[in-house]
């Protein structure tokens, strides 16, 4: 953990912030050259780092920036979740551009990214423990968040336990968060500004700016072993069932049927089916568990539905309303792949 | 652990390359949400995020691609070593601009990177246990290093432990980094391609673009008990020590006839004593030992000088060659902010 610049104050601020509220296991915070962690005995530590990159994986013309700040969080509580860790801190490195601290304009964008990440923390009691800052060389705003958990040893969920035959459950709904994106898009910055994270909710009322990582979902999972396999869903449904299938050694088949469509998504009949499976961005969790189990209709306060199940082999097949099938390929984008690299 | 682009073949790369390495306390690697760690009984855990940004802590001009690599492991390393920490993993976030991929020549840059951390994890015997990997959205280099360590619980050494009265010593010698700077500037790029890593050795021969991390200083001095804070030399001297000072609520005397300037510094004689007080990137260890404790000359074959000692107040002095007592100000400087902002 290096101040390259003369952040100190900053860092400070976030350490009385933030910091200080933590934290079941951490020993040693923000203020020396490493932060310490204590797990609980008998538990593996699990760890994750997401990029947060301006221009990748958010707007500032688009994501209020509490958004941005929930977001970044989101994005790393959401790997511990697909795994059934207990998060036991996070780590933000955090380059701005030099005009964040010099214009009072500058100031207050910071200011809302980190209400907007402490918020998050705060609903899941993790504190930051450290992690750097930089003035950023090209004007961006460029996060990387590090999330630290912990599980009893042995018991993590992973990809790699899924077995033909299991049946496939996500959930919540899918494609909500691709679609208040592609509203985003047409509505542009203006309407923005109305967006409070009060607004966000467990409700899923704004899937895009405020995910919901399903810690609480994920825990349930491990603790009454539900899973045989899970992942998070990030990249779309498309893909990330893609990476369990590689994992286990499996294939899958997907009712179409079955999908449960966002309000948002389902607001675009032509496109539903596409922002479901390819959306991304949707942080449900998507997992597997033996048919001799029986996995209830919501845990955690979350909906579960059954989507399919794994087979033998490699593919991956949609089954659609008339029964026919057709493969289903990874087909996960790059959000803002055209519109915005430099 | 997201992959928003299509970068999997990139990570897989890396994972047979590297991750495959690893480790003692690495339960599973790159290819689920989190990587699964196992510290061994009794230790905690450190972690440690350090950004290296191109135009901030490195240029392609001034660095060979090789250099950029060890310098980004070696940041993350040095700091688990201040602490007296066993590395157990590293994790790297890395956003490439498109032409990284979509060329040869962005291509092979990549490739010896790679090789430079490469070589130096495969020194310190650090698995690559995940990371995320994005596009850059301006074109520069962006990395995040994260280093997870351990060490016996309540063992690690901290800033914070100095007291009035203690020893303060410092390992290597000073200001080389920072003079080795100021010669690749002087230079340019032109006359970089010939400094392979091969050079790099302990010796310090090219002490900007292959620092040594301390690891095994670091972990003598924790194990024998001998310092009662420890910093690694990452700002400067003159700042690092301020912040050991602060930390542990104490001022400090440092005797410039003692101080071990580095040959590559004391080629300037002008500036010497300026680059060893605020120059930077020395990754040496700065520590504070009781005056009962006697501190070998040497340690795990690093050469260990004394320089001075903790004092009671909050300031830093300096004793200069005539015995003449001035105000020490930390002055570490930042690199590149002149030069390469955009």
């Amino acid at each position: 953990m290096k101040n390259a610049m003369g952040e100190l104050a900053q860092i400070e601020r976030i350490r009385s912030g933030w910091g200080g509220r933590g934290g079941r296991g951490l020993t040693l915070g923000i203020g020396d050259d490493c932060a310490i962690l204590r797990p609980p005995a008998g538990h593996e530590v699990l760890v994750t780092t997401d990029f947060s990159l301006e221009g990748r994986h958010f707007r500032r013309d688009w994501h209020p920036p509490e958004s941005a700040g929930h977001r970044a969080l989101a994005r790393g509580l959401s790997d511990l979740a697909a795994m059934g860790a207990r998060p036991l801190a996070a780590f933000l490195s955090l380059a701005l551009p030099g005009d964040s601290m010099a214009t009072r304009a500058g100031r207050q964008w910071v200011e809302r990214f980190f209400a907007g990440l402490h918020a998050l923390a705060g609903e899941h009691e993790v504190p930051l423990a450290g992690g750097d800052t930089s003035e950023s060389p090209c004007g961006l705003v460029l996060a990387d968040i590090v999330l630290v958990g912990s599980a009893p040893a042995g018991c993590a969920l992973r990809r790699s336990g899924g077995r033909a035959g299991d049946a496939l459950y996500v959930s919540g709904a899918l494609g909500g968060s691709a679609a208040e994106l592609v509203e985003l898009e047409r509505r542009g910055t203006q309407k923005l500004r109305g967006i409070g994270q009060a607004d966000a909710g467990t409700a899923g009322k704004h899937p895009q700016l405020y995910p919901q990582p399903r810690i609480a979902l994920g825990q349930a999972l491990l603790r009454r072993r539900l899973a045989s396999a899970a992942i998070d869903l990030s990249d779309g449904l498309s893909t990330d069932l893609g990476h369990l299938c590689h994992e286990s050694g499996v294939g899958a088949e997907v009712l179409e049927a079955a999908l449960p469509i966002h309000p948002l998504a389902a607001a675009h009949p032509e496109r539903a089916l596409a922002l479901a499976l390819n959306g991304g961005e949707d942080y449900e969790l998507l997992f597997a568990a033996s048919p001799s189990i029986k996995v209830p209709r919501s845990l955690a306060g979350i909906a579960i539905t059954r989507i399919g199940k794994l087979v033998r082999g490699a593919g991956m097949t949609l089954i659609d309303t008339a029964g026919r099938r057709c493969p289903l390929k990874p087909a996960g984008w790059e959000h803002f792949a055209a519109s915005s690299s430099r």
